[in-house]
């Protein structure tokens, strides 16, 4: 395969794949995220490295396109899993009109790594099990169905939701989400310096003013127990 | 850390993280499910190895907190992520409540592997995106709510459903799901017969009939190009 498509994982760089990371070794030339660990870049020794920052996607399409073209091993890393609300499948899209042979090596997401490393279960076995995921920011600019998510059953995960967390959360209460269901900001969960905060439907956007991207926000019960979080993720700080 | 609770990934042996391989090298006691790879518990050289089949919830629970307590190296190995759908909330439940020292080491979800091998992307960037994930079966055998997930937006997900497959399909579209909207089921993905059968919520259960588990319903438009899943999913039997 000439162009691999990589997950990179959560941040921490021992949680890229076995795979992955033997695709990065021996890589000629690496396109990579800003999320991604410096230290899984410095592991492609001996590969032009790219930063994919200050590119635009139909760049980043024309560079994986023009290297797999000459047959050069590239590996293109991406924060996470390259399809979870990543734009894997556009890059995809223009390796298969280009006619370049290529592979996609999935990745831990966010998404799972969130109750394995932050300690909040996204689903309890006594519950009829549903976990609905959603960005807070839509391509197209459109609003989320908030009547529709105020009656999902459940826990919601929202994905690029911080800077829209207080109009998110103001809407799914006046739809009638309880004021006082749990709720939580997970903060670059696996990078060093990850923290929890934890409140309510109603206190959690003020309770995540300053914390950094990325960020995944958890709406569901799952969330009231700091206490519980505070003993089950080790060396996240929870708030 | 004592014990360590590992996602193995979705089947294929490269697809488990970096660092949940070494800890399988270096355990003493291994406790590995049935999805996991042979090939990776064969990488615990030296350990003692135990199959979790046959043994109930409690009695891994107990090995567990049994071989933690005396300070071995012991790693849990369970397909693919251990919290996402899987039961690893309880063994962690059990070693807190123990006092047992434990680290998480999240693997690649099922759910992930799903766009990433068999080409079927969860979302597209034209719609606000929206998947939700659903269990066919729920710990206290009640029924899915069928009129709601009828009226939710986006891409559905259901694990563990093949064997109910027909009765979901069929309340779905007595809901109001419309009877030609795509439909997946992909199969034992990342093991090494892998498939994936395509049709309509109409058709889907009697075209999955014989497929084996372990698989994912997919249901959604996303699911409506087959020529398209055969060239991005390599490898796999797109039928």
């Amino acid at each position: 395969m000439s162009v691999a498509i990589v997950g990179a994982g959560p941040g921490d760089p021992g949680l890229i794949t076995v795979r992955g990371l033997e695709l990065v070794q021996r890589c000629e030339i690496l396109v990579y995220d800003r999320l991604v660990s410096l230290e899984l870049v410095a592991r492609a020794t001996g590969a032009a490295r790219i930063a994919r920052d200050g590119l635009a996607q139909e760049e980043v399409n024309e560079l994986l396109v023009h290297h797999g073209r000459r047959g050069r091993r590239v590996v293109r890393l991406k924060g996470g899993d390259p399809f979870v609300f990543g734009r894997g499948g556009e890059e995809v899209e223009a390796l298969v009109a280009a006619g370049i042979p290529y592979q996609v090596v999935p990745g831990v997401s966010t998404l799972t790594a969130v109750p394995a490393l932050a300690g909040i279960p996204l689903t309890h076995r006594d519950t009829a099990a549903q976990v609905t995921v959603i960005t807070g920011t839509s391509a197209d600019g459109s609003e989320l169905d908030y009547d529709h998510l105020a009656a999902t059953p459940g826990t919601l995960v929202i994905f690029m939701g911080l800077r829209r967390l207080a109009t998110i959360a103001d809407n799914l209460i006046l739809a009638g989400r309880r004021v006082d269901e749990g709720a939580a900001v997970v903060s670059r969960l696996s990078l060093g310096d990850a923290s929890v905060r934890t409140g309510t439907l109603g206190t959690i956007a003020r309770r995540a003013e300053g914390m950094a991207t990325p960020s995944v926000a958890i709406v569901g019960d799952v969330a009231l127990h700091p206490e519980r979080l505070r003993s089950l993720a080790a060396g996240v700080l929870v708030d």
